[in-house]
């Protein structure tokens, strides 16, 4: 039982290192279509990769930040960066930024259902909680846009994104509510979220646009 | 006595949603006009109607912020932003942002005085409480275009609204070294502010521009 | 010896104002090229001058920030904003730019100096104090960009600034690790800092690119 709880948990700390190495990476790409320098590339990088988690910290007033205590999660995101910045140009920036859907919607997920958990224990009223989650799992990729100088692509690429994010929370308050176990809603929210994000990307699927004369 | 109080009360409470309403709106005809989908729309609307208070709230380090202790209000203007672009297409984006300047003047006044309040009675020195109080006012409308990707309205547009704001700020200021009562000062803040940039507009008033070669 | 020490502070508090009216003269040569009115001059001239230091302090969680203890410099700040403003007509945008590139220099080695050392004092790792310094010298200037409507240039210009920056922290990291009294790693991160950021100048140093397909 230890053994497979100790797996569980070396399998979890795995798949957290991948989504930041996937936020890192669309960081990456977004400071090298924008034609930014190495600073430009490691800002981008570290605001996607923590940018979420540090906003929903300061919201809910926690310290340290994830990353103070973690100074060697810190220094592997810059090596990535520096090295991803130097072997890009042998890929392509559409395929490369396809590549990493899997590993984002996976990274989406985990943050989501993280943060909404840690707002939520904190006593936070449930929409709070549900805001947080998605803030967690989002606004690094909006902290990127904001940077490189776009309107921010979770707002205007009429994806379902963030309302994936939505969808995974509302599982995890009604699991909460009905008295189902902590663990279960919180890897409900992330199974969720992530498993609708690809089944939308999978099924192509669009959002309605608002018309205005 | 007690009954007018209780009015008084709720004449103010009244005042504030629909200042927060009209702030929301503005962030929802911001969106729109980016075209935006149904998550840049809900987001932005947040930002122009928290975004002010909640910056407030992070610099003089105060928790919880207004929004957490009433979700109602959260879930309302979710609901009113949704609603508001449902409908929009029915109306012209130009008349509906005239049609919000009564009660957007109306909101600057209100959070205006009321930022300003609260870090006077923090004990933070003048100049600081009239910058907190100015923030809360315009700085939800300076998020919705970053995040629009326009340079903020409120730093190019040439008309008098942070001046507004100023004015209103000054006369709280002087009325509280001249010993007045909180409530007359608070009061006068919002009057000034809502007046004078209501009378702006009125005398559609320009600032004057700076040349530079 | 005491009148010496002495002489050393006022020194000290002349470079950082000098350091800090640099940073805010640039915060209104970029309103003024984006043809702002006087709310946004003031505002991006407070964001430059004002907006590392306070990004810092909001990351570490420190209260009150340095401008709500010194109002005088908040007001000086103002006026010089407003002044410059007024007279900038006389000069050219370019000239006045390159003219502000020594006092901006030594902004930059004082301020991510002060930064680090705030940090490592905290007890923060290595890699998080470094990142303290680096924000607390860079990111006005990335505030300001930002507000602008601009690709920060910090990200995008290819020249050494931050990395000048990086370079100077390097020197105090291994000062204190080498047990050097804190007043020379402190000078000499903001010597070094400095001195690399005018000698980078001088040798018109360019950053390589990233070339992609």
């Amino acid at each position: 039982m230890n053994d497979i709880q100790t797996l569980g948990q070396h399998t979890l700390t795995a798949l957290e290192l991948l989504g930041t190495a996937a936020f890192a990476v669309s960081g990456v790409l977004g400071a090298v279509r924008k034609r930014m320098d190495v600073v430009g590339i490691v800002v981008c990088g570290f605001l996607a990769a923590f940018g979420g988690g540090t906003l929903r910290d300061i919201l809910i007033d926690r310290r340290p930040f994830f990353w103070v205590d973690h100074q060697l999660v810190l220094i592997a995101v810059l090596v990535l960066c520096v090295a991803c910045a130097s072997f890009l140009h042998r890929f392509d920036l559409q395929s490369s930024a396809r590549l990493l859907q899997v590993p984002d919607a996976i990274g989406l997920g985990l943050f989501c259902s993280t943060g909404l958990h840690m707002s939520w224990t904190l006593g936070q009223p449930p929409a709070v909680a549900i805001m947080m989650g998605v803030i967690t799992g989002t606004f690094g990729g909006v902290l990127r846009d904001m940077v490189c100088n776009e309107v921010p692509s979770l707002f205007r690429d009429h994806r379902p994104y963030a309302l994936c994010a939505l969808a995974g929370t509302l599982f995890y308050v009604a699991l909460m509510l009905m008295d189902a176990p902590p663990w279960l809603a919180v890897a409900s929210c992330a199974v969720v979220t992530t498993g609708s994000r690809l089944l939308t990307l999978w099924l192509n699927l669009r959002l309605p646009s608002v018309r205005s004369n």
